[in-house]
């Protein structure tokens, strides 16, 4: 029989109703002759109530307390499942992070899962029952309760998926796929039936917010077939698995992009080695991340640093340089935060020339100054000014014609 | 360094701002130099809002799953006294039913305790750690979440005191000790600085709801002081303890009353063995409590049968004792829901004659007519038209002197 773990988020189990909903929902899958595990959320609202109460105890939580009190939450929504699935006739139990050994290392608030004891999941898999385990938590050899940091709930699913070695995860979410760009910017978005893993953490880590980073570096890592569809409408969604022949092959699969951004530069640096960790080491220590980086030799002998960060770090971040900037005796600093990132992501790219040709043509065509460019295998992003997101979007949807689905090469 | 384990109840955990009082509270104890466990009930009004979401996912919810729905409830609560505790420096560490081994049978929402480990409990203490702990809740050697039924929180505090040998359990609550009677009825009832365990099982039996039966059943068998207090006045409160010679010795220690009982007789029945539980069987069998039993031989060969049950289940009693009636050709059935039970309760009435003479000639003395007569060994308990209750206990609570405290013996 083959086995499906299932996960649905805390939009989908905000209400005793909705629990219902995913009870129905999981029945029908199990009509079918699906054996079925369930990973489950806490209710929507429910982890920001009990932060709350935490911070209104102590202003700054004690971890290891923080995680007492937030594991609560998904263990509220496992027994209402339960119930609901036992009240229509379908046998079930729940499982805390706990009971279920998902044991991890020590970090509280951001656990990582060592392992998973599968014995009691199978035996009840044996008999008939549907298994319903708390997502985001998990338990410390020493029996401390974690949890897995936010997202956490799509990594337990996809840990329990390949400890069980499941057919396929089921991220069931408010969304019905991934798509070729963002539908509220591009009506003409296409919901996407395959994507690599690839493809999809470059999508996810520049703005595609549908899935976790951690939860698909995960699944690719275990080669778990990942499929991301909706809880409250049917359809097949979007599976995210490894590039294989009967694939879709497109030059691209989709295009992200990323408002958050704010550029610094620093100009007229003397050119030499490790100029480069002067300038990021004391932003990385105030803990700031930085996400592109370029630099480019100037002509004076000197050199010109370029990076972004979130829009929220921008004026803790122009301070630091403008001290490292005095220390390097560097010229000057520019830094702008009213850009935004645009990036086209594919695994076609990899065997095809004249991609990067064609994105800047478009740009230029629809005369869209490019000031920043960063280039990976599967990616390439350029940063405009925030006033033409939109349109470049747009313009490169069509480019690329992700309208259409792709014809099979 | 002498060890106190600390009961907080619903009411005193009712909010974030009454938990810091509880911390405030904890740490005043820890600074007179005793080593601290406290035990913490759900947040008033938790476990009923939990119980509602769980008949709204299944109409008679599976037990195993509501216990792993309400044991969140206390879950909470000690992370959140653990925080507050951390939060003024004191080093604090919370456990849950299962993370301590409150090992318990596998009668779900109304375990029994088998076991505790206290190795964890008193590591902790011995680094100069408060230890939080989550009241009602157990887990089974399966690793089952397990609820103790109401009043669990009490029992878990005895049993830790009893497992960990604590000087006193304190039962922290919203009355600050046992009184001779209600205060409410008898303005001057006063609050008895001691009571025996026997005493307290009759008081709490009879109506005076301040501690849960089981708990003072089991501080009874392990010989744990019991001290009832309350959280929001200082004061010693109550200590329940075995007899010892520096105790007052009070004729009786206090009077109790019932209003929810209604009365049944069955009248002319045949008087042959066999009788009684022909009688209550029936009764017992549609899971009705009985309280009181009487059993008078009538003159011409028939017996008199009463029994008392509460006032709720009187009208399914009566139409049970009827068929009965009818099978045992016994000649009539007579009923009353308006009265209620009296009963003075004192372990001096054990060494003293006259007692019972007393309270009938006070009684009499009202003109207060007796429908029923029950004893034990240091409780006489009758049955009187619910219209003469307080006047009962003004009464009786002057005739006995219980404004005073007692001279001893």
């Amino acid at each position: 029989m083959a086995l499906f773990v299932h996960k649905y988020g805390g939009t989908s189990v905000g209400s005793v109703e909705r629990i219902r909903h995913v009870a129905d929902h999981v029945m029908a899958a199990r009509a079918r002759g699906e054996s079925i595990v369930v990973v489950v959320s806490a209710m929507s609202g429910e982890t920001n109530r009990l932060i709350a109460l935490a911070r209104e105890a102590q202003a700054s939580p004690d971890t290891r307390e923080l995680d007492v009190l937030l594991s609560t939450g998904e263990q509220v929504t496992i027994a209402l499942l339960a119930m609901a699935l036992i009240e229509r006739g379908c046998p079930a139990t729940s499982y805390t992070g706990s009971q279920v050994s998902i044991m991890t290392d020590t970090s509280h608030t951001k656990a990582r899962i060592m392992n998973i004891d599968t014995q009691p999941i199978l035996q009840d898999l044996q008999k008939g029952k549907v298994v319903v385990v708390a997502g985001f938590q998990g338990v410390t050899r020493a029996g401390d309760i974690t949890t897995l940091g936010r997202g956490g709930s799509d990594t337990t699913a996809v840990a329990l998926a390949a400890a069980l070695k499941a057919a396929e995860c089921l991220i069931y979410t408010d969304v019905d796929g991934v798509y070729t760009t963002d539908p509220r910017i591009e009506p003409k978005a296409r919901r996407l039936d395959r994507i690599t893993f690839e493809e999809m953490l470059e999508m996810a880590s520049l703005g595609s917010k549908v899935l976790q980073i951690r939860s698909v570096e995960f699944a690719g890592k275990y080669n778990v077939p990942l499929r991301v569809l909706s809880s409250f409408k049917p359809g097949e969604g979007t599976l995210i698995s490894y590039e294989d022949d009967s694939m879709e092959k497109p030059l691209i699969s989709g295009i992200a992009f990323n408002r958050d951004e704010a550029k610094l530069t620093i100009l007229g640096v003397p050119d030499r080695p490790g100029i480069a960790s002067r300038i990021l080491g004391p932003i990385a220590e105030a803990n700031i991340e930085v996400d592109m980086i370029v630099q480019n030799v100037a002509e004076d002998g000197t050199t010109n640093f370029t990076f972004t960060v979130n829009r929220s770090d921008y004026g803790q971040a122009l301070a630091i340089l403008e001290a490292t900037r005095q220390q390097l005796e560097a010229r000057q600093i520019e830094s702008n935060d009213g850009i935004v990132k645009v990036s086209i992501v594919g695994v076609g790219m990899r065997s095809h020339a004249g991609i990067a040709a064609k994105m800047f043509d478009t740009l230029a065509h629809e005369k869209i100054n490019i000031q920043m460019i960063s280039t990976s295998e599967i990616k390439i992003s350029v940063v405009i000014d925030e006033a033409y997101l939109e349109l470049a979007v747009r313009a490169l949807h069509e480019a690329f014609e992700l309208d259409h689905p792709p014809v099979a090469s």
